[in-house]
């Protein structure tokens, strides 16, 4: 009978890699492309400018409230995508699994990946599969890439941010990071912290409809909205002002972080967008975004002046101000 | 000072993580898509089929005779692409780095990728790293997707094998495999065996010109020449016949298997292709294939037919016949 785990051979190029791909992976994955095996996949005709990110994922725990690596890894890339101004359309994943993880483990995440994938309306066509030995990676990495289409007259990016542009944020920070903290710390709370892993690419579908003028998008991953909002001051070389009673954030995250002593600013997310549209959109495109269910805590959270090129200050909740720096590394490691 | 080690901070999404790719990666990988470090490539319009692939690179030891796992990882993807039929375009990298792994290492691997890239005429244009801690990893796993162009009239499928077809093979086998053992076990010869890591998208290029009706094409990595064998043979439904002593096999390797009592059939090749293509071409694409330097050692190995539906056979140098069959696993763990 075989093991209940990976083995070396499932990563060998053989036999048992076949049976392994056969039977954990195409029922959840299947599609033409993918199942053809081959070693890369050939899509139909496709006529545009193509978005093309990757993303690889090495969280811990690998499940955990809210979501499991598998969702994450489909939803970080779609997400990728979706901020570029990108309709997702394929997706690649390369696993790397670590000796003896335990196939029930990698069956629930190649399903629960299946499932993401056809709610993010994208298809897995290309695979890959390795395996090292004890010890020589920890459970399962995996490696997503993905390519979209950006209509016509999509432009997004940073040097397009201009003064006067408005700030939206599409919901509350800090949940993921929280989520993956309260976990792995095996804190207990009374409502408890779930990921906000989940994909943007119906919100900046609807967005894009809206006013297909927007400048800059990003998803606040590692390093938070901190770190999104001061590389894009730095990538325009703007000054940025947002106002912190404005940035909606759940109440339990937030005691959570006054607790640890933590910065909110500085904690992942997994399914929020930052956007700077032109201000003469924004109330406009509040409302369109309020309507859709990613977007319903949806905030504009300041606008771009009024602070030194290339900073981000921050008006806070004592009226006073302070400058909002990314941090060297994250607060939290192996986060996504 | 900066330590001069991957830190965890580097993998942090922060300002450690933005040095390390402004000063590691661009200056090797640098181009206008990648330096906008952006969530995703926005690439230029594109019209046709697209090939896209995956590959994750876990080679041990990550530097051998004939390259390192950054040209490798480069190649993979590039030949995925190649066999596929594709004119390789873009490429991503993944990076997950284990703390502590030396920067100058690092430096070494994405020059060589950067130098691996130019040569292939693709350009790296998405990219992203992720550190683990301290026994977390084994130094340095790399993921690879890659786009490329599918020209109009190529049709490269197992479904399109048939009776009679001829198998050419671009050169001789078991290099890369036998390069990567005798590093690991320290073995010495008087002419070491080097790696066969190297592109194909020339060679498949000149091959897919004289002759667009190519059936199939495969590079034979992990599980060998018997592993691609097999796997189209199955996927075809047509029975395949080879004959030992016209697959090309350097002397070196021959004697090395011959010493450890292993099967050239199933070492892993980094530069080598597998081609099915219509009989009355096959003596024209041998000459082609000739004239290019990845296929100077391209010699026709068998045919399609005469065998069992779905199997393979090889007459052998003492005029007998036997099955071929891929392994369960690898002889070979962490080959590629």
């Amino acid at each position: 009978m075989r093991p209940k785990v990976v083995t070396l051979a499932d990563g060998g190029g053989g036999k048992a890699a076949a049976e392994l791909v056969a039977k954990m992976f195409l029922p959840h994955l299947s599609n033409k492309y993918l199942s053809a095996l081959s070693d890369g996949a050939v899509l139909p005709q496709i006529n545009g400018r193509l978005a093309f990110s990757t993303d690889s994922f090495v969280v811990d725990p690998i499940f955990f409230p809210g979501g499991d690596i598998g969702s994450l890894a489909v939803h970080g890339t779609v997400n990728d995508l979706a901020v570029s101004g990108a309709t997702p359309m394929y997706l690649s994943v390369g696993y790397i699994l670590e000796e003896g993880f335990p196939l029930d483990d990698l069956a629930k995440i190649a399903d629960s990946m299946g499932r993401a994938a056809k709610e993010c309306g994208v298809s897995i066509v290309a695979g890959d599969t390795k395996v090292v030995a004890r010890g020589g990676a920890d459970k399962i990495f995996i490696n997503t890439s993905g390519i979209g289409l950006v209509p016509d007259g999509v432009d997004i990016s940073a040097e397009r941010v201009g003064e006067g542009d408005a700030i939206i944020l599409s919901g509350h920070i800090g949940d993921h990071g929280m989520a993956i903290l309260s976990q792995r710390k095996g804190l207990k709370f009374d409502s408890p912290v779930k990921s906000d892993s989940s994909p943007l690419h119906g919100l900046t579908a609807v967005m894009l409809k809206a006013e297909p003028d927007i400048r800059m998008m990003r998803d606040p991953t590692r390093g938070g909205l901190a770190a999104s909002l001061t590389e894009i001051a730095r990538a325009s070389g703007k000054g940025i002002v947002v106002e912190e009673d404005a940035i909606p954030v759940n109440e339990n995250v937030r005691a959570f972080c006054e607790l640890l002593g933590m910065d909110v600013l500085h904690i992942a997310n997994e399914g929020k967008l930052v956007a700077f549209v032109p201000s003469h959109s924004a109330e406009k495109l509040l409302r369109v975004m309020k309507t859709h269910p990613m977007g319903r805590d949806a905030a504009i959270i300041g606008s771009v002046g009024g602070a030194q090129a290339g900073t981000v200050e921050m008006k806070t909740s004592f009226l006073g101000r302070r400058i909002v720096e990314a941090l060297v590394g994250d607060q939290l490691p192996r986060i996504c």
